[in-house]
């Protein structure tokens, strides 16, 4: 599939190379156009004969699946500007709307979560929760303690979570579909609470949260 | 120490067998008296050696530390009841108000949590979330996939976080304090997410959440 994704931070870096791992033809956008290029180049080289390049925004029109890779809420604001080329694309939001003034709370509101709002800014699209308790270290190998990482998925269009979830198991990861994306609060709060624990648990953000059978 | 369980559930069961593993006193208290002597004494028949015994309420007064194996609100009302008794105790609160009549939401609104509710509902008790999200079947061998279980600990109270993580530590499992009492906020939510999502993974209420390092 062509995947195209939006940031050209640690987990864009992350997610761009578990997508050609799996074989998937990748595209980064920036706002900053040297960014994406310079990922594009970065992610290029460690993996010969991939097809990857930065592009500019038109690009979302030609994709399979769209990777908003931005913190919150710069997310919702692409998703909002972006609503007429999202229209009908699967999406896919792994933002933590983390407090990170006070590392106490997430700054959407108690009962609702970054993902709904994302959805709610661009009604058309295909909004997938996913991505989200992964940290971009072990997206690296796709790995912690020796099992494939949890990705944990959550959205109301089945079609749009099966695309996501082969995506993922296609990048060497485990896929977890726990229902619609109404879960995102869930998600998004137990990440949160991943991340405000880390120094307390002598964790590196290395760390990955698992299902295990 | 002492360890006292009100209720002689799935979950009494789970925990009272982890606190006889450790070596510890184990006392079991049931509104229906016959119930704590009956998994008294399976309990025991078990666990050669253990001390273990049913009790009447009265027996609060001589623990360190005092489990509520009780579904919400169940928990809060003897806590409730059990005020006076409960000052200055360590009390575990290990419940998940799941509304079981839609698996879709919690009973408690978002933004507070069971946990919180059992604090205000016994001001002098110093409560610690734990247990909430190990099913009782895991508990029978503290393992699963072959690592000890993860125990989650939030509360307000280091000391008494310390105690249960103690307790935790000395009946096999893996205790991780994420914090205060209000992560129950978060511990509750994504149980309810792996609790509505059992069937839906093909899971069979033997799974546990695990944080991999």
């Amino acid at each position: 599939m062509i995947v195209t994704i939006a940031g050209a931070g640690h987990m864009a870096r992350g997610i761009g190379n578990r997508t050609l791992a799996g074989g998937h033809t990748l595209r980064l956008y920036d706002r900053t156009r040297a960014k994406a290029d310079e990922l594009a180049a970065s992610l290029g080289q460690a993996a010969s004969g991939a097809d990857v390049a930065a592009v500019d925004e038109g690009a979302v029109a030609g994709s399979d699946v769209v990777v908003l890779a931005l913190p919150f809420p710069a997310g919702r604001e692409v998703a909002a500007a972006w609503a007429g080329a999202l229209e009908g694309k699967v999406v896919v939001d792994i933002s933590n709307p983390v407090d990170f003034s006070t590392f106490d709370s997430l700054v959407v509101e108690p009962g609702t979560s970054a993902a709904e709002q994302i959805a709610a800014a661009a009604p058309g699209a295909r909004v997938v929760k996913a991505f989200n308790t992964t940290f971009a270290g072990p997206l690296v190998t796709g790995e912690v303690a020796g099992r494939p990482l949890d990705v944990f998925v959550a959205g109301d269009d089945e079609a749009a979570k099966r695309t996501v979830s082969e995506l993922v198991s296609s990048a060497g990861l485990r896929p977890l579909d726990v229902g619609p994306l109404r879960r995102a609060r869930e998600l998004e709060g137990f990440q949160f609470l991943h991340m405000a624990s880390q120094e307390r648990l002598g964790l590196n953000w290395s760390s990955g949260i698992a299902i295990l059978p």
